[in-house]
């Protein structure tokens, strides 16, 4: 069967943006089209999966026709994947099998989302949908109130503390501070992360991700197009999803994502690795209690000793036995919903092939792996990448 | 490479509804499962994509997982997939790949919508999002207004009369009146239907689908599976797909799908087959000339000949050329937006094995063709199926 790999990667700047919706997309797919070394026209693309939750607040349908006319991919089959916060990282997966199905040998994932220009109810609104509503949201329940009982429930069953969190926020500070497409770049000491004022006990600012704008976009290609587009393609190795109860309640622990673990299984064993192969994981850190058990659930840590992993630094770029988030994650690069899980993509992409901030790059980077999440678990995809074919 | 086959197909009556969106759901895939002829359990199912466009007014994200874990499908990859009305005939084109893909053997395709407990306002805003927002929507055309300008150009540019949409009318709600799952059954007269009042002028409300809610859903498996679970399955000749500008502005013809054309092309040289190899056609009616018009795009008729394929009764079921619509198609058996494109292959799945009731069995059905359209042809999908491999 084909061989996928990824030929080029682009994004927009994540954070507050004037571009509207098919500005920041014609600006975020001209840097991956860009990006191909080879001779490329996007006449060329088959086929397009585009990711996004809100999309302008509800007010647009029909969206990824809207964007793909408007960036020259005219008259291709294309619609939009919707997965909460990992509506992109579904997307991709969506275009890889389309290549894999033999019907496409070029095809564009992309995500995209614009939060900044509704009211603060409304962006509430659009960001609680995500999770499960009849149970949790139209009792209150928020994003940081969800991921702080999966916080509490963890230091109580497992000794973790709020420090191991600490360690977490001020790592992914320090890794997106000289990256130019972040959108908190603040270097964030360990007092002040610590000292953070409270969103939802234990979880205080320094722990919750911002809301941000912005689009990614990926350009894949069959090996045989691959080839001739570029001569340092990023092949994609794994690709497994999952998906689990939206209401915590419903799901036998709350300390772990069975979303998480049956997708990152997957991946590994398409890619026939381990978590031990992996040089660097852009993971789904909406919270810092998030990232704490990405690292348990992709098998970079035993269970329940997330904490230990994150005190003893063996996150950190360059330092530890895996760089977790080198682009800064979703704490400091930010997160545009529907746009996250391909930006993770376009991060991967650059660091193995060398081209991201010096200050930035992780060395010997050979094997990566992305981790984007819906809801508070109810969906997950993992994908594994490689400089090399296995 | 593998050969695809729907093994087992249901739907919920369209209509108004008392249930909610997961009752729904739980009906139309309950109804799916059971017309699987063999052994099957729903933890059999390896992926599922699902149609909306608004489910339940916007008010609920995540919705893949949301209905996949109430119906037995636990912890498998899932998403939602939107593309305006045509939302679950891409699902279907999705689910189509991955099994093509070699990633899964068994998957659901299905599509819903809830439209009803919505307020008059929110009801037309959802309806609406699904075209152009910045130059048509915003300006103050509505759907019938779209539909109106490409029925005046067609009249101007080919003397097409309205007769010919009343006759469309009338033969869709006599193919519907004796379908279980139809939202309208109401012998129509030509000249009850000749004499509507106007909606958008020249469209009267008999040419004019309902909104309905709604769910349905399909199961799709890989050839070395599907032989074990069905001794009667309906295989999958060809998928195609399309896009388009939003705007009947940015077009170079009104009168024209070009996203139907591309798709039908694609399907049909998939298949092998022409248009006249069609018995039965389940086409995307939302208004009556979007109904000639599609007998033109998939080469039923010729360019400019639709009023004429009308007039001469050439879409009457048992009658004509081919049987165009024999469920009702969206003015009699109802459009539950997303819920419509996997409605569509539930009806030709019952035909192509004989199992609709026997006044609207489609006689000697061997070849049938789905035909699904987003918005006012942003986006189509045209699948082609038979009771025969080639």
């Amino acid at each position: 069967m084909v061989d996928v790999a990824v030929i080029g990667a682009g994004q927009t700047k994540f954070g507050n943006h004037a571009l509207g919706l098919k500005g920041m997309w014609a600006e975020s797919t001209e840097n991956a089209f860009a990006s191909i070394d080879g001779d490329f026209d996007p006449s060329m693309v088959d086929e397009a999966f585009i990711g996004s939750i809100a999309f302008g607040g509800g007010q647009i349908g029909n969206t990824a026709a809207l964007l793909t006319e408007h960036t020259g991919m005219d008259n291709i089959p294309v619609r939009r994947v919707e997965n909460a916060c990992a509506s992109s990282g579904f997307a991709f997966r969506d275009a890889w099998m389309a290549i894999k199905s033999g019907q496409a040998d070029i095809v564009v994932a992309g995500g995209i989302e614009k939060m900044n220009d509704l009211t603060p109810e409304r962006k509430r609104f659009w960001l609680g949908v995500s999770g499960d509503t009849e149970w949790e949201r139209l009792a209150g329940l928020t994003f940081p109130g969800t991921y702080a009982l999966m916080a509490r429930r963890h230091f109580h069953e497992y000794g973790s503390v709020h420090d191991d969190l600490v360690n977490i926020s001020v790592k992914n500070h320090m890794h997106g501070l000289d990256n130019e497409f972040a959108h908190i770049r603040k270097d964030v000491s360990f007092e002040k992360a610590q000292s953070g004022f409270m969103v939802a006990d234990p979880l205080t600012l320094y722990d919750c991700c911002p809301t941000s704008d912005g689009a990614s976009t990926v350009i894949l290609a069959a090996d045989h197009v691959a080839k001739k587009l570029t001569d340092d393609p990023v092949w994609v190795l794994g690709s497994g999803a999952g998906s689990d109860h939206l209401a915590l309640h419903d799901r036998p622990s709350i300390t772990q994502l069975i979303a998480t673990q049956r997708a990152a299984t997957s991946a590994y064993d398409q890619a026939g690795i381990t978590a031990n192969d992996i040089d660097l994981a852009e993971v789904h850190d909406c919270f810092t209690i998030a990232e704490l058990m990405a690292t348990e659930d992709l098998g970079f840590a035993n269970r329940g000793e997330g904490g230990i992993f994150a005190r003893e630094g063996r996150g950190r770029r360059n330092e530890g036995q895996v760089t977790i988030n080198p682009s800064g994650g979703l704490k400091s690069k930010g997160h545009p919903l529907g746009a996250t899980g391909t930006g993770q993509i376009v991060e991967v992409f650059k660091q193995l092939r060398g081209e991201v901030e010096a200050s930035r790059q992780v060395r010997d980077a050979n094997t990566a792996l992305t981790h984007n999440v819906g809801g508070s678990g109810a969906t997950c995809s993992v994908h594994v990448f490689g400089r090399d074919l296995k």
